[in-house]
């Protein structure tokens, strides 16, 4: 299938409009076209190759909402014109251990990103959502349910589903005290979901500037991690603390704030940390850990939690032709909180229409 | 009481005969002769001041094995004669909730060291084991099952139970797949009480030279940790490993050795690590965390273990006058694997003969 997408043809080159094939739709294949489409921060870093991993021309895009328009012959769960989402991986073994666990994003092989993954049968490098259709199997599609605002849902596939599982992994329930550092994408939906959940939520940040943000997202405080004498007055009074920071930093200051057994999960950071100092994590039995996306069965079921509890992302929506100016404006935390584009703002050459 | 034991007088001077007084008997107070003291890194951080904290006179020692010389009149649990020990701790607050739970190590008020320490009614310094005598209070001393050989007992009371309490607080069983990095006093420990509960166990080392007494403390294998391929096809294949080195050192070569979920607890380092890159964390769900010593009832537990088992330390038995001597060769790694003071060793001055 031609389609057209937005696509770097190089680290240095801005997004601009691109042209390229769709795979020829499989027996267990659910085409669609995209509604929707969240920008994430790895988006940025893969069009950069900051991770050294990218392979060019890349589309990004992960958090994609869309209509289904095609079906192939084995495919039972969804018909045309359904309302469904894809996110970061796009296939996986379906033979391991832990893909029978529905924990495809652990998959022994390897998971296959949305973009910048290999095709398992063919080969050919994924492309993303920043693009008008998309052709994903059965098995990694989601069902969105109808309550919720489709313009919002997209960034619930990436910044959604990376928040939701560390507080199912480790067992968030009411009254449970979290802890979120970073208030940008992934940050304000881990508050907005911790609290869905009944949690006592803090928010903890350099300064005071975003407490009434966090407070209106579902917070209960804000703690400024500057303030010396608060954090010694918070030491122990944590069960799990989220960090969302997406750059290098030093978790001395936040794991003393930890209980005993308490957990700091790493969702932000891909990369080097600061030089950690093991005395709070001896003497507290402190823990620090890191957690990817989540599993097929854990993003549906974040998906209805969210319609359950009519828990959506703070969105700015975008048109396709701004998604240069939206990186930039993402490098600054100049948005509250997630870009969503607008994919009915790129337009379809006549060759393309159907 | 007056007594006679071993102490630094500051952080350059070698440990030296040092009369002192142990405080009048209380009525929930145990006093016993002490008859084996083992030698921990602890001793010899402390003695030089490594850590910062150290208040002089130190008299070291937290492994402790004696017999019961006096009780007060409210003790209930011993009686003259008995055999007994005393680990890392003399004192807590004995009514917070980690208390409760008998996890006095994480005494939210912080717990009271056996040396180094602050008595809780008079606030004079505590002092540890390398003396004649000793005088605790009932709570924080440990019966010493009777079949245990008990000149190698001591090396329990710390070594032992450090190793024990991650294996139980991560809940090994039969099968568990655990690593122990470092064979010293706390690895060769590691080693045995894993191997103990039927874990599969594999020592980490730098080279094949501790193959053969790897295998012979009851490990399967010995991964030399400098060989890239070897660790590459052992990657994600251990449920827990424990880190027993006791400097900084960089854990990015070993946690991709975890699997889903695993732990690497660190049980040897006080102080900073290496710079820590996420991504084996992100992508594998793998967890760092450190842990202390382990609660009275568990450090019992261990002991009923260990008499079960009979599993006892390597240990090479020294006279009082060779501690610094053995601290400089335990600065060399140069022990297999922990040095016992027999305390028979220790001249009892005229004076103090009761």
């Amino acid at each position: 299938m031609k389609t057209v997408g937005y696509a770097a043809q190089s680290s240095e080159s801005p997004l601009a409009p691109f042209n390229f094939v769709r795979r020829v739709l499989r027996s267990n294949d659910v085409a669609m076209e995209v509604l929707y489409c969240g920008v994430c921060h790895s988006d940025l870093h893969t069009a950069h190759n900051d991770w050294g991993w990218t392979t060019y021309p890349i589309v990004p895009g992960h958090e994609i909402v869309g209509r289904v328009t095609a079906i192939g012959s084995d495919v039972t769960r969804y018909k045309l014109g359904d309302t469904v989402a894809v996110g970061c991986m796009v296939d996986s073994c379906q033979t391991c251990d832990q893909c029978h666990k529905g924990e495809e994003q652990l998959c022994r092989e390897g998971n296959t990103g949305t973009y910048c993954g290999l095709d398992r049968i063919t080969q050919e490098p994924t492309q993303g959502g920043y693009s008008k259709h998309l052709v994903v199997r059965e098995e990694f599609v989601l069902r969105v349910p109808e309550t919720l605002d489709l313009a919002k849902v997209a960034p619930l596939l990436c910044a959604g589903i990376t928040t939701y599982s560390p507080l199912r992994t480790w067992n968030v329930v009411p009254g449970s005290r979290v802890g979120v550092i970073g208030l940008g994408g992934l940050g304000h939906m881990a508050v907005k979901l911790a609290a869905g959940m009944g949690a006592k939520v803090t928010v903890l940040s350099r300064s005071k500037d975003k407490t009434a943000d966090a407070l209106a997202l579902g917070a209960e405080q804000l703690l400024v991690s500057a303030d010396i004498d608060a954090m010694d007055k918070a030491q122990s009074s944590f069960d799990l603390i989220i960090d969302t920071v997406p750059v290098k930093h030093d978790l001395n200051p936040y794991v003393p704030l930890l209980d005993v057994d308490g957990t700091l999960v790493i969702v932000g950071q891909v990369g080097p940390m600061e030089e950690q100092n093991t005395v709070s994590m001896l003497l507290g039995r402190r823990r620090i850990a890191g957690s990817p996306i989540g599993g097929i069965r854990e993003t549906q079921e974040m998906l209805d939690f969210c319609a359950q509890k009519n828990i959506l992302p703070d969105c700015e929506m975008i048109h396709m032709d701004q998604i240069n100016e939206a990186f930039e404006r993402m490098e600054r935390s100049d948005v509250r909180y997630r870009f969503v584009i607008d994919m009915a703002s790129l337009p379809v050459p006549d060759t393309l229409v159907v």
